[in-house]
């Protein structure tokens, strides 16, 4: 068994979502709470303009929620950037105990797994769950130095500026988190960094198929499965991989990152990708969707490609995880 | 309340370490299951060796212990390298459901923390803790390339090389985990890359007076604690800081990077750091020194700095964070 119904399902009490310019002309702008002008946001290097981003975020979500700092257990985040600075140093403001997390791209749903558990374990009231991303920042870590002007692979994703915060609480009422699918590291020998959907997509069928046996649930259970940032051809992979498994996911099933930008218009090739793709798509469109009542139940399946530069260098392949979680209006 | 008591503390049921040929020779040696001849062990990179430490570390405590990997629920673990990718490439060997973490040196208590709040909350049987770290491959990111035979500063550390493993569950005869309190991030404004256990000392400072003041408990309650890496200046520092607050140390508290190494002879300056170092020692020499009935209560306080090239070069000060645990010979 890889997943957890909880017995008390924590309730998502309050949201907050950041993206940047990009993000605020692509198909989802309504949904997100502020779009910023510039993404630099005032800051002297992309490294701070993301942790700006991401502690905004938790501070506005906090304040969204009529909560303060010590009104907050825990705060579980993480983030693309070597030693999760965004993250520390966002904690570093906030005086708040701290778990750091690192999941790549998965990291949304890794925060809300185990922020549920530790509600619903009874070891927090509640949690704030955060994370975020910046086009500038990952591409200059990951890839390129963008001075270089290097052309894009049309395999490739475009990482999303922005961040997500999610306050988890033991009390409230609704949506909730219901189940959460613990993912296992796939890794099927994919070594390209600009084909990362192609790296994670077994790794979220891998959790799929976990969580519809472990829940009983099938995909017509659901309202909306959407994965983290698989993009357009992770997305159709899983789609193959799952029609093979006797799973049809053609009809609920779409991504974050095929759904944030407009690509033939917004020239993003292969679709979104970043924390911050899964992060802002959930806080913003569907906790708000869900909210309006537009979907009773979503699973939500953050992908993470752990990729480096440094071990891919040296040969080897990009590990792909995705952990899953159910958001429901009901407490299932 | 930054701490957790446990209803049903979870039993440490298992532990395994492997450690390099330095630490090997250092005055806890007879503690370490596995020393290793060569701290490459067969393998082409410094990151690939470090990952066949950490994998085998997991795999020996599971052997000890007669437990096969689908006994065990979740593999918490992290290290400190860019995307975790020790972590990660031993996770893609094991097939157990994986959250990866980064706490810096704070690693194996921040793994502790969680992995008992997940077998106390019922979501798990089993789970295993796991880290590591590689002199070399810390050295090559977070200093200078070996090659370069740079100076050490007599404030810098000597970065462990191993990895130590805990399987903790809901059953078993102790010791357990009794209590966690989960650090906040601490930042006092220090900059210097070789001294970290500066940088590190007010986090565990802060950590240590949230767990006295939470738990009732005083440093005479315990017959040791020990913190992960704070070394020779750290543990200085600490004992000082916890003096002025009221809190007499000096009888109790040592550090593992100052226990781990011979000083004066093995040339490591102002102690041992990395993950492994609270992982080797706490696994190996406290972990056998309670089965022993030497110890019956100990606070294990792994400290990390979250020191990161990108943004200490852009003028930033190191962040500190320290979780603590209790390990008790009795359910507390």
């Amino acid at each position: 068994m890889q997943t957890v119904k909880f017995q008390n399902p924590p309730s998502i009490v309050s949201t907050y979502t950041i993206v940047g310019p990009k993000e605020g002309e692509g198909p989802l702008k309504d949904y997100f709470d502020l779009i910023l002008e510039d993404d630099m946001w005032g800051q002297e290097s992309f490294e701070k303009a993301e942790s700006k981003i991401q502690e905004e975020a938790i501070k506005s979500a906090l304040s969204n929620g009529n909560l303060a700092n010590n009104d907050i257990d825990y705060l579980i985040s993480g983030d693309l950037l070597n030693q999760i600075i965004t993250s520390s140093y966002t904690a570093r403001q906030l005086s708040i105990p701290f778990y750091g997390l690192y999941g790549a791209c998965s990291t949304m749903t890794e925060a809300l797994s185990l922020g549920a558990m530790l509600v619903d374990g009874g070891f927090a009231k509640k949690v704030i769950c955060a994370t975020s991303s910046h086009f500038s920042s990952a591409e200059r870590q990951f890839r390129f130095p963008l001075e270089y002007g290097s052309q894009r692979n049309f395999s490739s994703q475009w990482t999303v500026t922005g961040a997500g915060a999610t306050v988890l609480s033991a009390d409230g009422n609704g949506p909730y988190v219901t189940y959460a699918t613990t993912g296992k590291i796939v890794d099927m020998g994919i070594k390209d960094a600009t084909n990362m959907g192609a790296a994670m997509a077994p790794a979220a069928m891998d959790t799929l198929i976990s969580h519809f046996n472990d829940t009983g649930y099938s995909p017509a259970d659901y309202d909306l499965i959407i994965s983290g940032d698989l993009g357009i051809i992770g997305k159709s992979i899983v789609i193959d991989l799952m029609q093979k498994e006797g799973f049809d996911l053609s009809e609920k099933f779409t991504d974050c990152g095929v759904e944030i930008f407009d690509h033939k218009n917004q020239d993003t090739h292969a679709g979104g990708s970043g924390c911050a793709c899964a992060a802002t798509v959930f806080n913003g469109y569907i906790y708000k969707e869900v909210l309006k009542g537009s979907f009773s139940r979503v699973l939500l399946i953050a992908t993470g490609a752990l990729h480096s530069t440094t071990i891919n260098q040296q040969g080897e392949s990009i590990p792909g995880i995705a952990h899953a979680v159910t958001i429901d209006i009901n407490k299932g």
